[in-house]
């Protein structure tokens, strides 16, 4: 169970609600995900976290699709159960198929071995690359 | 100093070269960098990991320079230094602007911090997300 | 289920019981939280390590309900879902409020967020930290 | 060498500059250390990071002390080296005694040592916990 | 539930029922895993993955008990729950004991409170270890 | 820089030097490694730390050799420079030969590489396994 639980929308504070509709309305969905709901209990957090978020996944150098394939490398590596399920869904919604998924794993399983074999080899950095 | 020393191209053995060689032939370089000099050392292993890094790192469903993002994500998730500094320098040699590793630094950075966001409330996984 | 199944009271060894009952004489509870029971599979490590606690947790230089901060905040760091939930009940216990733990989330996440960063700006201690 | 090397003072673009100002004013000193110089390269996320920690590590239920050793407490567990050097200087800057600083990571080790008791005993989280 | 499902042996095409079938002769069993099933909608990847641990598994310079004792070790440190359960009944197919299992998570449990004790106290290598 | 400093013999209190003196006549050296110098600013945590490593890598059911190799693929995961090199360093004076640490460098990646793809493919544990 969530620590503090969630706040569904009908229960939620104006400052809240208004942070809720711009979620929705950014994702052009109809419902809010419970990372948001358990968010809320600090509605200070919740509105940094969203801003930040939404200017760092918005178009830029990189397209949104690639940024939430980065999102899920990170997760991947990290064991986070959650954020491995919700942005694997953000990455479909945004255009990944099963083909980049496939590849997608392919490469942080073999970026994370070799960062081991690298640090077990004790491999110092080449000039070029300092 | 890498554990077991690096073996450079005058001392390898022929089957060490072949790989030495295939390196330098598919990336167009005229040198090979410290990592598969310390692998060298156990050439089946330099073998499988180079045959399987071709593979994994060919153009396919996400072109080569999203994979490099993402090696560079993951190596960056695990504070692998020896492994930022070489894939950053091979995400550079195929495309990566800094307008483009900036952006790939603030979803990284973003990742890891919304990563231990949900560990910490506890959020379950939307009935969508499954 | 328990790699190694749980051990009640009724079932343990004196020397498990001795430990258990310290365990609740100490936290003044009436039950033994499934960590101990698990390890108690092996006697000299449930002893080792419950000593080491005891030592550690104890009232210092930092009083305890920082220390359990600080546990949940490794806890979070490194994902361990059961660590999170059993020692936010622990600092819930010596005094943690909503307010609190809002705050520690903001400060785990962040320093997670920043740890990548420095990571991938490959940025030099600077010599006043040395 | 830093990724995309350091921005100094004489070299920073008038909205970096005020960001130095606001960093040096709050910290009370007359520099600025070497992260935010090299995340100066991407001015909206030196604002926006710089932001947020000043927001984040602001006295509230927490005081500053606490928060600084938090700090130090998930760069340790991340093994962050840059990290751990510049939030040690600064938790000492608001009144961490080396007492204090042992005590720390005590805690620091012993909850990364029994997170992995807890992983490997495969322990289910206790009803009460939930 | 799996993000591309399972893929079952009787739904599967011929060369993944090839590497099932030589998953089940290599390890004598009479099912495969559910990795395995996951694994297979990317046949490739399935195929080297594999190969790549038959390889490396198999008895060499280290018998086979003491590579699943270290495979148990890197996933209970990575918080990995699916290897952390596949590989320790791997490991006790192949010979492990109640009794190994526990100096194993002590070991384990140990050297990731050193670790950070080392980062902490920041610890700078020995000559002699260079 | 050692964070508090690194306490030499000849400077160190008797209950320091009798924890120095038992590591050399337990590891038949004539000098005690960085770690402990600079853990020897907290002597109780010196002792605590000394007494139950000294336990825990005590020849049990595993014999002390694969012990350190056990050391090594959690301090290879978690990419802890120091511990990397110290315990490559223990493993070898208690018998690990070349082919041994090629091994085990395999073994080490492969785990990291398997850990994460069985996140990313979210893949359940199978009932056997429970």
């Amino acid at each position: 169970m969530a620590t503090l639980g969630l706040i569904e929308y009908q229960d939620a504070s104006p400052e809240v609600r208004a942070v809720y509709d711009d979620i929705m309305a950014t994702r052009k969905t109809d419902w809010v995900n419970n990372f948001w709901k358990a968010l809320a209990h600090d509605p200070v957090a919740l509105k940094r976290t969203w801003e930040d978020i939404k200017q760092i996944m918005a178009p830029g150098a990189l397209d949104p699709l690639v940024k939430e394939l980065i999102y899920v490398a990170v997760s991947v590596s990290n064991q986070c159960d959650y954020c491995i399920a919700s942005h694997i869904a953000s990455a479909r919604k945004k255009g990944m198929t099963d083909a980049m998924f496939k590849e997608l794993m392919a490469v942080v399983g073999m970026a994370n071995e070799t960062n081991r074999l690298v640090a077990g080899y004790q491999v110092e950095i080449d000039a070029p690359f300092q």
